[in-house]
This record gives C-alpha cells, structure tokens and sequence, in this order.
C-alpha cells in the first residue's frame, strides 16, 4: 500500500505518470470525473472528426462505391487485426462485429459442434457461474433449448465449484474472465488448462478485460473468446462486438449463422452456402460501418502505450481508491468485494453499501460517474487512459462528504443504471 | 406509355412533381446521376448534425446518462414505430436492430416453433426461390441443419412452381417481396391466403419493398416480415434493420439468440431467461447507437409524402426509364428483366446485356451509378425522394452514347460491385 495523504500527493502522481499525455486524446465533460468506463468507455476526440467524415464525405459523397474505396467491407477484419495485439491474440484470427451475445452464440455452437465431432460427443453441460453477465447464460439457454439433444446450461454458485463442474459431462467452460459486478479475474490458463484435461473446451468473454487488463488468449491456451469493445476500448455506444477463432480452430468453426459475409464468395450470389475460410467464417450480415468505423479511434489510442503499463496504472489506481475509501469511509457500512489480489482483479473497485442505489445516485449529482448493480452493489470503473490519481482523490473525497452528512435519497426510485 | 420525346419535356415533368422538394432533404454529390439507391440509399442533409450530436453531446458530454436520457434504449422500438406505418404495421410491432440476416434468422426460427407446436408439427420445408437473395438462402440452411430435425430448404426455380411446392410438408414459405436482381414484385396478399390455405406461415423479407413500394403487411395477411433500413429508407451504410412481428403471434414468439434486450426486465439481471412482452423479445443484445440513431433521419423524409406519391412517381420513372431505354438504345442487345406490369414491378429496372459489367463500369466512369448482378444484369434503382425525370433522360443519354461507341472495356477484371 502507498501512503497517499494529500490531494498535492496525488497531483505529484499524475505528473509523473507516463500515461498522463493521453488523456488529452479523450474529450471528457468538465466537472465530471468518469468511473464508469467498464460500461461505456469515454469518446475520443479523433470520433467526431470520423463520424464527420463517414457521413459526409464517405456515405454523402462516395455513396456505394465506399464499400472498397473506404474499405467498408475489410472493417472487420482491420478492427479485428488492430485489436488482436491487446488480447495476445494473431493477425487474421479477430473480426469486429455483431454483438457480444451473438459472437457468444456463434462461438459456444461451434465449440458444441467441435465435441460433437470428437471425443466429446456424449457430453452435454456448459458450465458456467451464476454470477455471470446474464445475457452468456440466456444466449447459453438459447442454444442449448434449441438445440434439443439434451445439452444445458449448469450454473455453479461459487468460483470453488468451477473444477469439480468441469467434469466428462462438461462440453465447453464458458466464463467472463472479469466479473462485471466484482471485478473479479478468473486465472484463464489455469482454468483453460484444467477445461483441456477434462476433455472439455474453454470459451471466454473478455467484455471487462479487452483494453482493461493483459490478456493473452495464446499463452492461455483458450478455445474461443468474444468480447465488447464500448468499454475499455472506447468504441463507442453500442459498438459492434468481436469475436476470436485461433487459427487451429478455423477449419473447423461451424455455426448456424451463416450470412453471406461468411460466404467464401459473397458476391458471387451462389445458392449453396461455403464457408469463408479463416476468420471471415465468423461473420454473418451487412455490419453497421458507421459505428464500426469509430471503434478505430479508440483502438488508435492504445497504439500509443501498452497493456503492461496501462496495467500498472490500473493497479495503482484501484489500490489508491480501496485505500482512500478504507481509510476516510471507515466507519461507513462499505464492503470491499473486489479482489486485494492484483492477480485476481480488474479494472475495477466495488463496493457494497446498504443504500448502494441511493448513494450511487448522489454521486452521480455530484459529477462522480459510477454505476450501480444489483444486489447493493456501487461500481467504480479505472480507465488509465484518461483517469487520474486526482480523479480518485477527489471521487473518495466526495463520497465521504456524502456518506457522512447522509447526504443521498433513500427513497429514490430505481431506474435502469447501465 | 408517355411519349416523352425531349428533356424539356423533362424538366416540365419534374417542375410537376409533389415530391420535387424533397430531394433538397439529401445531400447528393454533384454530376452524378444515382441510381442505386436500392443497394445504398442517399445521404438526408440531417444525417450529418445528427452524427454530429450523437457523437459529441450525447457520448461525449452526457455519456452513459445517455441510454436513459438521449433515449438509446428506446431507439430500436422508436424506429420501429416510425418505420411501422410504411409496410402496414401497427405501433409496437416493428423493432430497428441488428441485420436482416440475424432478423430472417429469428423469424424462421419462431415460425417452425408455432408449426411445431401446432397442426404443422410434421412439416419440413421451408420453401423458397432458387433466385432469392442468398443470405435468406444461407440463414434458412443454417437454421434447419443446425436443428437437425429433418428439416431442410427446398428451392424453387420458377414463380410459377411456388403454389405446388407449398404442400403438406411445407412448415414455412419464405419469399423476398421484390427480387433484388430482376425487380419482380411478388403478390403478398395472394401468396400469403395460398400459404395459410395450405397449413403453412408465410414470412417476407422486404429488404427492396420498404420505402419503395406500398406495402400492408397486415392486409395482405402476412405472417413476419423482416428488412433493411440501408437501402430505399435511406438509413446509412450497414445501418441495422427491421423485424417485424404481428401483435396476433407476439406472445408465441419465440427464437434461440435470447440475448438481454430480449429478456424482460434486462436491469434486474436475474438468472432465468423471461421474454419481454410485445415485439421486445425480437431483440438480443446491445444496438449499435450510432447507426442505429440515423435511420431516424431517413425515417423522417417519409413523413413528408405518402406510399402512394412515392409509388407513383416511382412507376412514371421506371416507365420512362424503360421507354427510353428501349427506344432509343433498341438496336443493342439489351433485355429487359423487370416486368413490364405494374403490379409486378419494384422501384427498379434491370437490363442484361452481354458486356452487362464493362458497360456498368463505364456508365460509373460517366457519373451515372447503377450496380451490376450476375449474370449480365444492370440494375438500375428509382428512389423517388431524390430522382428526378431529368436524372432519367440524361442517365439514358449516357448509356446510350456509350452503346452507341462502345466506349466500355471488356477486359474490365470484374470486383465487387454492391
């Protein structure tokens, strides 16, 4: 632990920080301080001049021809292939596209498809934790209800479970590598290898890890993995998803959403469906390039650093939050439930309050950004792209102001909160 | 048949025209004549302040406050009321989200679910046209071999063979209202009594029926219908498409990509799938808000006029464009392949011609932009928001001085031409 005690300590960070230079490529509201980037990561300030460009001069001025001269249709593929370096993943193994619930259906079909082909054709489970975004489990759900040949979805209620469920019924481990409510990180190799031994296959979402925490999809030895790139890798609201195949898989990726921009030659407009070969095989219709396009501009800015040093900025940013929170909210009702374990922690810092909701709600009055998940549950998210040790002083002396005088609504009525 | 013998003639008509106006609503390159619209449709002038907003304010400034209080979650189903009274929807039954592909993909999926659990619990095809767009083709054949129920697609080669192929096996006729290639407009209403009459559900794919022809889903007793926002509604580059599901089917509704838009209540993050009431459940995960937000801008130059104006003008400039064509380019071996009836024809006219690409290319290097199919069809599209009777002339002009000198290159290497 670092004994920060003063506001001028934490100014005395940031201007040795070497990330400092980046915040200036994010246009960020005055008087606000966002620690809600693990749900809609802050626009860079390249997007306006992009969109402006898509929409004017692409769209307006070039009409259809844009689809090759802007490069509208290798998007995809040049996103996927720009981001890859940030999970440990190769050139031609990543498109940018769908949605994250629509790669997870592509990715756990194939994977379903794989055992079914194999050694694993008599196992029917796909574990996964109950504490899972929700929408893994019901596209999970989706699957294997329509699949009808007896596979399910089996939730376990603890992480200590995870081994034991993995057993010669399990088809596919499907986990978020970082949990969305506690910021919690999973050990991918070790769980991925522990999948391998039990004849079952590994398939990851990295929705809180891409652009928030190193990930080497490679060395982990992972099967699949889809992620969300509105997040840490500032996309934009909404952006289109990604999806990863390693190469040893492609030949073998199937799944039943099979769109013409999987096709091997989409605009040959042949009646029999083949597969694009390599990762082209994991798309499916017409993508929305405009939102497309602007997930480039946040990918850019990671081009100027590296995840080692945005870990450790991370890292010092969410032990300075804990720390504070710990030492000047002590005798408030707050509970820590983000790992102290750097190794099992995000990008985030969670914690519960009995009045989560309403505190969460003051806050956000007060221009500090968070965001609130049931049950009880405040979320802070710590982009080290454009957050600083400041931030996270003053964001800690707020909300001990606010604890203190009880200065929040207990009767504030809950809306949705992203 | 006008005889329409001079430009004057023309420019006359287009000083007659009530939708004359509305082509100031779009940006239109200048010296181009575009007629392709039906593959990528204009820019609308707001296009470009909205992108503006939606990139600035509302991720910029208000960020993740913005899915509340710019309306974001709201878009899809916004939109879809919008866009419901063009193809005889009612409020509450259309949704604007994800691709057309993923969209057709639900919607079969929820018709053999209701056949399944009906009288048609036998059937096994789904029946289609040979000539249909292929990614219907592909989503229809990667649904049915993925269920693996002895379902299977079975392809028509002609109009003619529809009415016997929808026999006691047939689950689900599936036909897209107007041929991309040829412009042919199928009968809606009649196909759909056939369809019903012989114990099968009729789904409609309207990806060139929506804003270029009057469409009354309801009227014609259709059963689903889906579509593109990209093409005559002029909603952007890729922009994401409709789906469209009858109150009368709602509550049975059900299809296998369950992501979190489509549960109903995505904030209380429960671990049971439930599907929202109404049209919600046709979502699956988080949209593409930048998109998604300007088909807005297309959806409101509709509201200036009505199907019925859009139709006619729609007719009178596929007529003179056909009239044109044919009389004074009649001594060069061009083939019409759009009917001539009225009430078979799209808001296009296609041609073949042997060199149907190189003369394409050269009309392009003209300004005049059409697209190319194979085999050897031109296609020309008329969007009466923004093409006017003069575009038509001189359009004619060109591809006839070009006929005429065959002034194309035919060793032109054929590419992707959208």
């Amino acid at each position: 632990m670092t004994a920060v005690m003063t506001r001028a300590d934490c100014v005395a960070r940031d201007q040795r920080d070497p990330l400092r230079a980046l915040r200036a490529r994010f246009d960020l509201p005055d008087g606000i301080i966002y620690l809600d980037g693990n749900s809609l990561g802050a626009r860079p300030r390249a997007a306006l001049a992009r969109a402006q460009e898509v929409v004017s001069r692409e769209w307006g001025q070039d009409l259809i021809k844009s689809w090759n001269t802007a490069g509208w249709f290798d998007l995809p593929k040049r996103l996927g292939d720009r981001l890859a370096p940030l999970i440990g993943a190769k050139a031609g193994e990543v498109v940018v596209t769908d949605t994250t619930s629509l790669n997870l259906f592509k990715a756990l079909a194939a994977a379903l498809q794989l055992q079914a082909e194999g050694a694993g054709a008599a196992r029917r489970t796909i574990v996964t934790e109950r504490s899972n975004f929700p929408t893994d489990i019901y596209m999970a759900e989706g699957l294997t209800r329509w699949l009808d040949r007896g596979y399910r979805v089996r939730l376990v209620d603890s992480i200590e479970e995870i081994p034991a469920a993995v057993d010669d019924d399990c088809a596919v481990l499907m986990l978020t590598h970082v949990n969305y409510r506690t910021g919690y990180q999973h050990d991918m190799a070790a769980l991925s290898r522990h999948a391998h031994a039990a004849g079952a296959l590994a398939v990851w979402d990295l929705a809180h890890s891409a652009g928030a925490v190193p990930v080497d999809l490679h060395a982990a030895g992972a099967d699949f993995a889809v992620g969300c790139t509105y997040k840490y890798l500032n996309g934009g609201p909404g952006a289109p998803a990604f999806i990863w195949v390693p190469q040893r898989h492609q030949a073998a990726f199937s799944h039943p959403l099979t769109g013409w921009w999987s096709h091997a030659q989409p605009f040959a407009m042949s009646h029999g469906f083949a597969a694009a070969d390599g990762i082209g095989r994991a798309l499916c219709g017409t993508q929305p390039v405009l939102s497309l396009a602007l997930v480039e501009c946040g990918l850019e800015v990671f081009e100027e650093t590296t995840m080692a040093a945005i870990r450790e900025k991370s890292l010092a940013l969410t032990d300075l939050f804990i720390e504070l929170v710990e030492s000047t909210c002590r005798k408030h009702p707050l509970g820590l439930v983000t790992p102290r374990d750097h190794a099992r922690r995000g990008s985030q810092a969670s914690f519960t309050h009995p009045h989560g909701y309403a505190v969460m709600a003051a806050l956000i009055r007060r221009g500090v950004i968070g965001d609130y998940r049931e049950p009880e549950i405040m979320r802070f998210g710590f982009t080290p792209l454009y957050t600083s040790f400041a931030d996270v002083w003053d964001a800690v002396a707020i909300l001990k102001d606010i604890l203190d005088r009880e200065a929040y609504d207990t009767r504030a009525e809950r809306s949705a909160v992203t």
